[in-house]
């Protein structure tokens, strides 16, 4: 049994001079949960029980307190993991998960992305510029609507069209009708503008659902999938990541206090396996600050443990008027997700081939 | 289509004057998710589209803002109803979700408690008393020592065995083999009890995943159930309901400072199918007050919406001393977990035992 570590860190406020205590307390509340001296398993006390590594003054009766768990104690599952790292002491307010890290072997074993950047250029056939993305939108529209919606995307050239992650089960566009109808009009569109755009549905429900799901998206030739790890269950993602088709993760629900974003919907989402991240980009409807923004986009594509990297999909209310300031900022390894102000225009045909133009143009400059 | 709609009240921080239009933003941001003027179906625009039905000054810059959504956009399903009252919205560090209230018809779809307290009772053979609960711990221990505990427990009279939240399908007691050996144990003791304890393992991992766990659980005549929806997801508790099986929530990552805890604690986990609820309670390892206790309590147990009562369980570090105060607090409809205050004992069986003598002394007194 391998006795490899992960570490763990957390910003403890106002423990003051109880702050050896509150971290000891912290690393049994996040292990054995028991006290140490009922547990009679010698391998366990030595082995399993966790540990802290280190305590560091940040002034303000801030600490940053980091502990070491046995990986064991995942079972290799990214929802115990989030569990191991955050379970009971979610409900602790003095306390907020900051970075965590693993040994590469564990990090492989949990699986990473499997198609990452360059597995979306090789799946859509394109170069080294951004990707371009939109959404089918709003809720309440019956099936054959997102279908003409998702042809008029398609055949604009757009490379990837998602579901709103609004979009469910519900009565005015089942899923399996809409997924249907839509990876139909997808398709028509690729064979008359020969490219390859991919669509998306949003998965939801329990595991017997998602399970009937991914049957629909198999029997219709469905070539991505979009999911929100914090509603479905970061395991969920993780066993998506073994079924052949690219992820694109939505942050729905993940707007925990308590966790840093970089760790949730950098580190955690690609180590659970997304092959892309949505995140609410500076600037949009959402009050995500640049620099955040660029720390969730690093340690989502950034040099970890050896994963492939996650594609950063800043959005919530971007437009095509900002295309060249992201891909400033952010170079070419990038997706560019625009809804809402493509979908306002009279024509959403002729607005998503400007957006799409105006992101080609971005290739032949590099 | 049902117009059916549910009501959702928000605490808005900071917004000032523009609070009214910080609202409609917020109606929109939780339906359509797009410009309200770009909607081409009137239908979604009469009827999906978020409304805003009140705005209640608080003072100090904070407002109650209630809008409603039309019942319709859940499709019914728990996840998905957890995404329309939080999902974008819990990513707006201003806003903090409430409460919310459906129409009774709308919630005996969701589902609810199958079993409830009264089923509970049934199950176990019980009356009107306190249901006594412990723990199998720590991690890291093989699964012929966890079944050895659970026999302690059983045979001491133990209405409900729980697995500690940290077991999950590790290594040193993989899923299958667990259960199957404690069941064993506790199929034992109960043939030499003439009781009826049951065992409820944990469930994780991703759809799949607990797919198999379920087959599992039916091979081996297991009879109850434990899940963490923050981490499984709502999704998953929901479909549990219907296996047959009395359930037991853990509130793992449910520490979600943006969601009032009655509100996901009592009235969500309740709406998705929880039979019973575990909740730190006051005076225990865990920060909450008593008050945020009794009000999880009365969201869990209380009339509402018409939906089967859900068992309390304050847990995080009871003792055995405190059996009769936290009876006299809540009344006999209630579950009492004690793990660590048990394990430490050095006749874990013995300890058992006091503290189910020591419960079932309180039925006589009523």
């Amino acid at each position: 049994m391998t006795t490899d570590r992960m570490r763990v860190q957390y910003r403890v406020t106002g423990a003051g001079r109880a702050i050896a205590a509150r971290a000891a307390a912290l690393a049994v509340e996040q292990s054995i949960e028991m006290p140490v001296a009922a547990v009679r398993n010698a391998r366990v006390r030595d082995e399993v029980v966790g540990r802290v590594e280190g305590i560091l003054d940040e002034g303000g009766d801030v600490h940053r307190v980091t502990i070491s768990l046995a990986v064991e104690t995942t079972g290799g599952e990214a929802g115990q993991l989030l569990n191991m790292l955050f379970g009971n002491s979610s409900l602790h307010p003095d306390l907020r998960l900051v970075d965590f890290d693993l040994p590469d072997t564990a990090a492989a074993a949990f699986g990473g992305p499997r198609f990452g950047i360059g597995g979306w250029r090789a799946a859509l056939g394109i170069g080294r510029r951004p990707l371009t993305c939109s959404a089918l939108k709003p809720q309440g529209c019956e099936a054959a609507e997102l279908a003409a919606l998702a042809g008029q995307l398609a055949s604009a050239g757009i490379d990837l069209i998602k579901d709103d992650h609004g979009l469910a089960d519900q009565a005015s566009a089942p899923f399996a009708r809409r997924v249907a109808a839509v990876q139909r009009a997808v398709d028509d569109a690729n064979r008359a503008t020969g490219r390859g755009c991919l669509y998306a549905p949003a998965l939801n429900g329990g595991s017997r659902r998602i399970q009937e799901q991914l049957g629909v998206l198999r029997d219709e030739g469905v070539g991505a999938v979009l999911v929100a790890p914090m509603i479905a269950g970061l395991g969920t993602l993780q066993e998506l990541a073994s079924e052949g088709r690219p992820i694109l993760a939505h942050p729905a629900l993940a707007g925990h206090g308590a966790i840093a974003a970089p760790l949730l919907l950098g580190k955690l989402f690609r180590l659970a396996g997304a092959d892309a991240v949505i995140y609410p980009h500076s600037g949009g409807r959402f009050g995500f600050s640049a620099d955040l923004c660029r720390s969730i986009a690093d340690a989502a594509r950034g040099p970890w443990c050896g994963l492939a990297p996650t594609l950063p999909v800043p959005a919530g209310g971007m437009h095509p008027d900002r295309v060249e300031e992201l891909v400033a900022g952010y170079g070419p390894d990038l997706m560019l997700l625009i809804g809402g102000a493509l979908l306002e225009a009279d024509d959403v045909r002729r607005a998503a081939r400007a957006f799409v133009t105006r992101v080609a143009a971005l290739e032949t400059d590099r």
